[in-house]
């Protein structure tokens, strides 16, 4: 068992904890809990208000670990697909507004009604495109999430950490260090080649690193995700990856989890969340 | 829109018919539906007897295009993986005796307790390589099925095509043929690289192609397949690049689906699949 992680690097995305409370109890939450890092989703923002929410974190002494989330770049249309353009944009513009260390990019399945996966493919690689010059002079780095392959109809067609590192050689591979990843240890497990790609990425395009754990069984495939150590990942190992390559960020627990922790207290999930970062990560 | 495929090359897996049909049902009803090819699963054909079933096959003039399934090869310790050994080496015979066109092989997941990833993927490589010369011997053809990423924990920890050629080219490089894939459509087709690897394979290791569609939303990870033509992937599109690279098997669907498919009669489903092979595949 290697060493337990520092505690500083634990922070808390708020979709942990997003049935129970809002934004406010959150930032309080992980103050309370000496939780150093936060990663809000955009709903809950829209609720306080940006420039509230940013005043009520940094009051706090918070670390916005990202900006959840901008991305679904494929529509059915034209209009559809100016449309998410418009909405990454104004994301980004939170995301600098949070400081946010990098705005997730959970970048769309496939248009409805379509069947087309290369075509999906590549409007979201134009759509990252048409977004990456804002970005790069509002000074925000977007970290594309490579989503689990089970989620490529309907969530994101970016499915492992080659073709999201893929996307950032061709888009950004001058050196800008606008472009990223995210590594979330639910949705790359599995992946034979993990370890090669998060070396390949390196300290300079691993943006972010999501923890939580695979349930044996998985009863629904989006809201049934495990604390930390109740699951299947080896997440030291993971870890020691991404600190083998450089990685010195955050620790982001992030657990959709309908039948057991949104049901229960906050502070009992954040408490547990601390335990088992020490204990299982 | 491709021209629509031979309906001589359709073939059932018997899974798809499961809950209400015996082998001999299943035996006659592709008989009456003019299908060519069932793949039978070892249960149904525990119940019959194998040299029974063989006969009652070949009796209808059918092609056995896989005997499902050997496999699962990890276990907790030596005495586990041995029986493995031994029940794949005894799949191995009745798939000699079926005259089946192949064995698929469902590697297996994690070890129940184990979070050691790369070690499960040693015993399956092992595992495989114990059983080769049996099947070289034997005459049987060994298919290596990479199973969704999904289902990496708890049934198979081969994951992709690329990763279940290189086991091939490991185990088998010599050509002697023994060694090859399933491309089941339903596990691969979100892979970013999936045109590359059906490449890649070539005729000599394409040793199954299986069919059904994914379906949006999917309401459970094992058993809400849909029939080809009511989901998302792009079948004639996986067809041809099979084509492309020399396959001339069959067509085999396997649809599990406890919510729809199960619940209907099986001659409605035998009809539908015919009907769909030649407008969704």
């Amino acid at each position: 068992m290697s060493n337990p992680p520092d505690p500083e690097l634990l922070s808390l995305n708020t979709a942990t904890v997003r049935e129970k409370w809002n934004l406010r109890q959150m930032i309080g939450g992980c103050a309370r809990h000496r939780i150093r890092g936060i990663s809000p989703w955009r709903d809950k923002l829209a609720e306080v208000g940006v420039k509230e929410a940013a005043k009520a974190i940094r009051d706090n002494g918070l670390v916005v670990t990202g900006l959840c989330r901008g991305g679904m770049f494929p529509g059915v249309d034209r209009r559809a697909r100016q449309a998410a353009i418009d909405d990454n944009l104004r994301a980004i513009d939170d995301a600098a507004t949070l400081e946010a260390k990098c705005l997730v990019l959970v970048v769309g399945g496939l248009p409805l009604g379509s069947k087309d996966l290369p075509g999906a493919r590549e409007m979201v690689r134009d759509g990252i495109g048409d977004v990456l010059d804002h970005a790069r002079s509002a000074g925000v780095r977007l970290a594309i999430e490579p989503l689990h392959p089970m989620y490529c109809a309907d969530r994101a067609c970016v499915n492992t950490l080659a073709q999201a590192l893929d996307l950032c050689d061709e888009l950004d591979g001058s050196g800008s260090e606008t472009l990223g990843v995210v590594v979330d240890a639910y949705h790359v497990w599995w992946d034979p080649s993990l370890k090669t790609q998060i070396e390949r990425a390196g300290d300079k395009r691993l943006l972010a690193f999501h923890i939580c754990d695979w349930l044996v069984p998985t009863a629904d495939l989006l809201t049934d995700r495990g604390m930390m150590g109740d699951g299947v990942i080896d997440l030291p190992l993971i870890r020691a990856w991404m600190e083998g390559a450089g990685y010195r960020g955050f620790h982001e627990v992030e657990i959709l989890s309908s039948r057991n922790w949104w049901q229960r207290d906050p502070d009992e999930v954040l408490a547990t969340c601390r335990v088992r970062h020490q204990t299982a990560c």
